[in-house]
Protein backbone atom coordinates (compact mmCIF):
# COMPACT_ATOMS: atom_id res chain seq x y z
CA UNK A 1 0.00 0.00 0.00
CA UNK A 2 2.84 2.63 1.21
CA UNK A 3 5.30 1.29 -0.93
CA UNK A 4 3.02 1.81 -3.84
CA UNK A 5 2.91 5.32 -3.02
CA UNK A 6 6.61 5.97 -2.22
CA UNK A 7 7.16 5.67 -5.80
CA UNK A 8 3.55 7.73 -6.82
CA UNK A 9 4.63 10.39 -4.29
CA UNK A 10 8.54 10.02 -5.52
CA UNK A 11 7.27 10.55 -9.30
CA UNK A 12 4.93 13.34 -8.42
CA UNK A 13 7.72 15.29 -6.82
CA UNK A 14 10.46 14.67 -9.61
CA UNK A 15 8.04 16.11 -11.81
CA UNK A 16 7.12 19.25 -9.59
CA UNK A 17 10.99 19.40 -9.64
CA UNK A 18 12.33 19.43 -13.01
CA UNK A 19 9.29 21.98 -14.00
CA UNK A 20 10.04 24.00 -11.70
CA UNK A 21 14.07 24.28 -11.90
CA UNK A 22 13.91 24.25 -16.00
CA UNK A 23 12.48 27.61 -16.45
CA UNK A 24 12.40 30.87 -14.79
CA UNK A 25 8.77 32.33 -14.82
CA UNK A 26 6.76 31.57 -17.81
CA UNK A 27 7.24 28.40 -19.74
CA UNK A 28 7.52 28.28 -23.86
CA UNK A 29 7.44 25.45 -25.65
CA UNK A 30 10.90 24.63 -25.66
CA UNK A 31 11.30 24.73 -21.56
CA UNK A 32 8.68 22.17 -21.82
CA UNK A 33 10.04 19.90 -24.46
CA UNK A 34 13.37 19.94 -22.08
CA UNK A 35 11.33 18.84 -19.35
CA UNK A 36 9.83 16.08 -20.95
CA UNK A 37 13.06 15.16 -22.24
CA UNK A 38 14.82 15.30 -19.00
CA UNK A 39 11.87 13.12 -17.36
CA UNK A 40 12.20 10.51 -20.62
CA UNK A 41 15.63 10.14 -19.66
CA UNK A 42 14.92 9.44 -16.30
CA UNK A 43 12.35 7.32 -17.03
CA UNK A 44 14.70 5.65 -19.61
CA UNK A 45 17.68 4.21 -17.43
CA UNK A 46 15.17 3.22 -14.66
CA UNK A 47 13.56 1.29 -17.21
CA UNK A 48 16.68 -0.28 -18.16
CA UNK A 49 17.36 -1.78 -14.56
CA UNK A 50 14.05 -2.71 -14.32
CA UNK A 51 14.08 -5.04 -16.93
CA UNK A 52 17.55 -6.80 -16.63
CA UNK A 53 16.22 -7.62 -12.54
CA UNK A 54 13.06 -8.88 -14.08
CA UNK A 55 14.29 -10.93 -17.20
CA UNK A 56 17.42 -12.44 -15.03
CA UNK A 57 15.53 -15.72 -14.97
CA UNK A 58 13.47 -15.87 -17.90
CA UNK A 59 13.82 -17.39 -20.78
CA UNK A 60 14.72 -15.82 -24.42
CA UNK A 61 11.91 -14.18 -26.16
CA UNK A 62 10.92 -15.67 -29.52
CA UNK A 63 10.34 -12.66 -31.61
CA UNK A 64 9.37 -9.22 -30.99
CA UNK A 65 5.20 -9.87 -30.16
CA UNK A 66 6.48 -12.11 -27.42
CA UNK A 67 8.69 -9.00 -25.92
CA UNK A 68 6.09 -6.67 -25.65
CA UNK A 69 3.53 -9.58 -24.71
CA UNK A 70 6.15 -9.31 -21.80
CA UNK A 71 6.07 -5.79 -21.41
CA UNK A 72 2.27 -5.67 -21.14
CA UNK A 73 2.07 -8.31 -18.74
CA UNK A 74 5.16 -9.14 -16.16
CA UNK A 75 6.69 -5.57 -16.57
CA UNK A 76 3.77 -3.35 -16.47
CA UNK A 77 2.76 -5.56 -13.34
CA UNK A 78 5.56 -4.69 -11.72
CA UNK A 79 5.94 -0.91 -12.63
CA UNK A 80 2.70 -0.02 -12.71
CA UNK A 81 1.15 -2.22 -10.43
CA UNK A 82 -1.58 -4.23 -13.27
CA UNK A 83 -1.37 -5.55 -16.64
CA UNK A 84 -2.37 -3.25 -19.73
CA UNK A 85 -5.45 -3.67 -20.74
CA UNK A 86 -5.79 -4.13 -24.55
CA UNK A 87 -2.97 -4.43 -26.77
CA UNK A 88 -3.30 -3.94 -30.60
CA UNK A 89 -0.52 -3.94 -33.28
CA UNK A 90 -0.03 -3.76 -37.35
CA UNK A 91 2.15 -6.57 -36.90
CA UNK A 92 4.78 -3.69 -38.76
CA UNK A 93 6.50 -2.75 -35.78
CA UNK A 94 3.53 -0.21 -33.98
CA UNK A 95 2.02 -1.40 -30.96
CA UNK A 96 -0.86 0.38 -29.19
CA UNK A 97 -0.99 -0.32 -24.99
CA UNK A 98 -4.40 0.62 -23.49
CA UNK A 99 -3.84 0.90 -19.59
CA UNK A 100 -7.49 2.16 -18.50
CA UNK A 101 -6.65 3.38 -15.32
CA UNK A 102 -2.99 4.16 -14.95
CA UNK A 103 -1.72 4.66 -11.87
CA UNK A 104 -0.64 7.75 -12.28
CA UNK A 105 -3.04 9.38 -13.23
CA UNK A 106 -5.45 8.05 -10.85
CA UNK A 107 -4.29 11.44 -8.70
CA UNK A 108 -5.92 13.63 -10.64
CA UNK A 109 -8.86 14.84 -11.68
CA UNK A 110 -11.01 12.52 -13.90
CA UNK A 111 -12.58 14.80 -15.95
CA UNK A 112 -11.35 17.13 -18.47
CA UNK A 113 -9.80 19.76 -16.69
CA UNK A 114 -6.37 19.10 -15.98
CA UNK A 115 -6.08 17.08 -19.20
CA UNK A 116 -3.01 19.42 -20.70
CA UNK A 117 -1.20 18.30 -17.78
CA UNK A 118 -1.23 14.73 -18.58
CA UNK A 119 1.99 15.21 -20.56
CA UNK A 120 3.86 15.98 -17.54
CA UNK A 121 2.71 12.68 -15.91
CA UNK A 122 3.27 10.83 -18.47
CA UNK A 123 7.07 11.74 -19.70
CA UNK A 124 8.74 9.21 -17.54
CA UNK A 125 6.50 6.16 -18.16
CA UNK A 126 7.28 6.42 -21.64
CA UNK A 127 10.78 6.48 -20.88
CA UNK A 128 10.82 3.78 -18.49
CA UNK A 129 8.92 1.39 -21.38
CA UNK A 130 11.49 2.75 -23.89
CA UNK A 131 14.57 1.94 -21.51
CA UNK A 132 13.01 -1.67 -21.04
CA UNK A 133 12.45 -2.65 -24.77
CA UNK A 134 16.57 -1.50 -25.33
CA UNK A 135 17.75 -3.39 -22.96
CA UNK A 136 16.03 -6.52 -25.18
CA UNK A 137 17.38 -5.24 -27.93
CA UNK A 138 14.66 -2.95 -29.61
CA UNK A 139 15.27 0.87 -30.21
CA UNK A 140 11.04 2.56 -30.43
CA UNK A 141 9.47 5.73 -30.43
CA UNK A 142 7.28 5.55 -27.25
CA UNK A 143 4.55 8.60 -26.55
CA UNK A 144 1.33 8.53 -24.79
CA UNK A 145 -2.31 9.79 -25.16
CA UNK A 146 -4.99 10.33 -23.30
CA UNK A 147 -8.28 11.31 -24.12
CA UNK A 148 -10.38 10.56 -20.56
CA UNK A 149 -8.45 10.17 -17.22
CA UNK A 150 -7.37 7.92 -16.06
CA UNK A 151 -6.90 5.85 -19.06
CA UNK A 152 -3.96 6.41 -21.27
CA UNK A 153 -2.65 4.93 -24.64
CA UNK A 154 1.20 4.40 -24.80
CA UNK A 155 1.86 4.11 -28.64
CA UNK A 156 5.40 2.31 -28.95
CA UNK A 157 7.19 1.90 -33.09
CA UNK A 158 9.68 -0.26 -33.04
CA UNK A 159 12.29 1.38 -35.00
CA UNK A 160 13.89 -1.44 -37.39
CA UNK A 161 17.29 -0.68 -38.89
CA UNK B 1 11.57 -7.39 -5.94
CA UNK B 2 11.33 -5.32 -9.15
CA UNK B 3 8.96 -2.95 -6.51
CA UNK B 4 11.47 -2.36 -4.71
CA UNK B 5 14.08 -1.59 -7.43
CA UNK B 6 11.92 0.98 -8.92
CA UNK B 7 12.20 2.96 -5.74
CA UNK B 8 15.62 2.34 -5.68
CA UNK B 9 16.23 3.35 -9.53
CA UNK B 10 14.21 6.23 -9.24
CA UNK B 11 16.22 7.70 -6.08
CA UNK B 12 19.42 7.22 -7.99
CA UNK B 13 18.00 9.32 -10.76
CA UNK B 14 16.96 12.30 -8.88
CA UNK B 15 20.27 12.13 -6.94
CA UNK B 16 22.24 12.15 -10.42
CA UNK B 17 19.42 14.87 -11.73
CA UNK B 18 19.63 17.06 -8.32
CA UNK B 19 23.49 16.82 -8.78
CA UNK B 20 24.31 17.43 -12.53
CA UNK B 21 21.73 20.21 -12.72
CA UNK B 22 22.23 22.54 -9.62
CA UNK B 23 25.94 23.76 -10.67
CA UNK B 24 27.85 24.33 -13.65
CA UNK B 25 31.51 23.04 -13.72
CA UNK B 26 33.17 21.99 -10.31
CA UNK B 27 30.75 22.14 -7.15
CA UNK B 28 31.03 24.48 -3.85
CA UNK B 29 30.84 23.55 -0.57
CA UNK B 30 27.21 26.30 -1.19
CA UNK B 31 25.89 23.88 -4.15
CA UNK B 32 26.51 21.08 -2.54
CA UNK B 33 24.28 22.31 0.76
CA UNK B 34 21.94 23.46 -2.50
CA UNK B 35 21.57 20.26 -3.59
CA UNK B 36 21.23 18.66 -0.25
CA UNK B 37 18.49 20.59 1.08
CA UNK B 38 16.82 19.96 -2.67
CA UNK B 39 16.59 16.42 -2.06
CA UNK B 40 15.59 16.95 1.98
CA UNK B 41 12.70 19.17 0.78
CA UNK B 42 11.65 15.98 -1.84
CA UNK B 43 11.97 13.78 0.84
CA UNK B 44 9.55 15.89 3.30
CA UNK B 45 6.82 16.02 0.74
CA UNK B 46 6.97 11.87 0.54
CA UNK B 47 7.48 11.58 4.26
CA UNK B 48 4.42 13.48 4.66
CA UNK B 49 2.30 11.84 2.30
CA UNK B 50 3.05 8.63 3.11
CA UNK B 51 2.44 9.27 7.12
CA UNK B 52 -0.90 10.37 6.17
CA UNK B 53 -1.72 7.01 4.31
CA UNK B 54 -0.19 4.77 6.99
CA UNK B 55 -1.70 6.49 10.13
CA UNK B 56 -5.03 6.56 8.76
CA UNK B 57 -6.27 3.36 10.55
CA UNK B 58 -3.83 3.25 13.59
CA UNK B 59 -4.91 4.69 17.14
CA UNK B 60 -3.33 7.88 17.99
CA UNK B 61 -0.08 7.51 19.60
CA UNK B 62 0.47 7.26 23.63
CA UNK B 63 3.10 10.19 23.63
CA UNK B 64 6.87 10.97 21.77
CA UNK B 65 8.57 7.55 21.96
CA UNK B 66 4.91 6.36 21.00
CA UNK B 67 5.69 8.06 17.96
CA UNK B 68 9.13 6.78 17.18
CA UNK B 69 8.57 3.55 17.90
CA UNK B 70 5.79 3.32 14.77
CA UNK B 71 8.60 5.27 12.66
CA UNK B 72 10.93 2.64 13.46
CA UNK B 73 9.04 -0.19 12.93
CA UNK B 74 5.61 0.27 10.49
CA UNK B 75 7.10 3.53 8.53
CA UNK B 76 10.71 2.18 8.34
CA UNK B 77 9.51 -1.42 6.56
CA UNK B 78 7.17 0.74 4.43
CA UNK B 79 9.64 3.09 3.12
CA UNK B 80 12.86 0.82 3.90
CA UNK B 81 12.28 -2.27 3.46
CA UNK B 82 13.33 -3.33 7.12
CA UNK B 83 12.62 -2.30 10.79
CA UNK B 84 15.47 0.27 12.00
CA UNK B 85 17.80 -2.65 13.96
CA UNK B 86 18.11 0.12 17.30
CA UNK B 87 16.51 2.65 18.60
CA UNK B 88 18.61 4.81 21.87
CA UNK B 89 17.34 8.20 23.15
CA UNK B 90 18.20 10.52 26.11
CA UNK B 91 14.82 10.68 26.80
CA UNK B 92 15.26 14.22 26.40
CA UNK B 93 14.18 14.88 22.62
CA UNK B 94 17.19 13.24 21.02
CA UNK B 95 16.65 9.55 19.01
CA UNK B 96 19.51 7.65 17.11
CA UNK B 97 18.14 5.37 14.73
CA UNK B 98 20.88 2.41 13.60
CA UNK B 99 19.98 0.98 9.99
CA UNK B 100 22.48 -1.82 9.94
CA UNK B 101 21.67 -2.76 6.02
CA UNK B 102 20.06 0.35 5.02
CA UNK B 103 18.15 -0.24 1.57
CA UNK B 104 19.83 2.74 -0.22
CA UNK B 105 23.52 2.10 0.68
CA UNK B 106 23.30 -1.65 -0.27
CA UNK B 107 23.54 -0.77 -3.74
CA UNK B 108 27.49 0.89 -3.10
CA UNK B 109 30.38 -0.56 -2.43
CA UNK B 110 31.07 -1.78 1.15
CA UNK B 111 34.20 -0.36 1.82
CA UNK B 112 35.66 3.42 2.48
CA UNK B 113 36.05 3.99 -0.94
CA UNK B 114 32.69 6.16 -1.24
CA UNK B 115 32.12 7.44 2.15
CA UNK B 116 32.06 10.76 1.30
CA UNK B 117 29.49 10.57 -1.15
CA UNK B 118 27.20 8.74 1.35
CA UNK B 119 25.27 12.20 2.55
CA UNK B 120 24.26 12.29 -1.21
CA UNK B 121 22.21 9.41 -0.91
CA UNK B 122 21.06 10.20 2.66
CA UNK B 123 19.63 13.28 2.29
CA UNK B 124 16.38 12.50 0.62
CA UNK B 125 16.07 9.39 3.03
CA UNK B 126 16.24 12.31 5.85
CA UNK B 127 13.78 14.37 4.57
CA UNK B 128 11.33 11.53 4.95
CA UNK B 129 11.95 11.12 8.38
CA UNK B 130 11.32 14.21 9.04
CA UNK B 131 8.44 14.80 6.86
CA UNK B 132 6.26 11.72 8.52
CA UNK B 133 7.34 13.18 11.76
CA UNK B 134 6.14 16.98 11.21
CA UNK B 135 2.97 15.09 10.14
CA UNK B 136 2.28 13.70 13.38
CA UNK B 137 3.08 16.94 15.34
CA UNK B 138 6.57 16.52 15.82
CA UNK B 139 9.05 19.53 14.38
CA UNK B 140 12.34 17.76 14.25
CA UNK B 141 16.13 18.33 12.88
CA UNK B 142 17.40 14.59 11.55
CA UNK B 143 20.60 14.38 10.41
CA UNK B 144 22.05 10.76 8.91
CA UNK B 145 25.92 9.79 9.26
CA UNK B 146 27.67 6.46 8.58
CA UNK B 147 30.84 4.88 9.53
CA UNK B 148 30.61 1.80 7.50
CA UNK B 149 28.26 1.59 4.50
CA UNK B 150 25.80 0.07 4.61
CA UNK B 151 24.98 0.50 7.90
CA UNK B 152 23.43 3.88 8.90
CA UNK B 153 22.74 6.29 12.26
CA UNK B 154 20.35 8.59 11.97
CA UNK B 155 19.95 11.38 14.27
CA UNK B 156 16.14 13.15 15.46
CA UNK B 157 16.24 15.76 17.49
CA UNK B 158 12.88 16.84 18.47
CA UNK B 159 12.39 20.94 18.47
CA UNK B 160 10.12 21.66 21.51
CA UNK B 161 8.14 24.99 21.27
Amino acid sequence: MADESLFDFLHMEIVSHVYKHSSKGEMDNKDRAVCVSVLEGMGFRVGQGLIERLTRDSPSFKDELDIMKFVCKDFWTKVFRRQVDNLRTNHQGTYVLQDNKFCLLTQLSNGKQYLDQAPKYLAFSCGVVRGGLSNLGLDSVVTAEVSTMPSCKFQVVIQKL
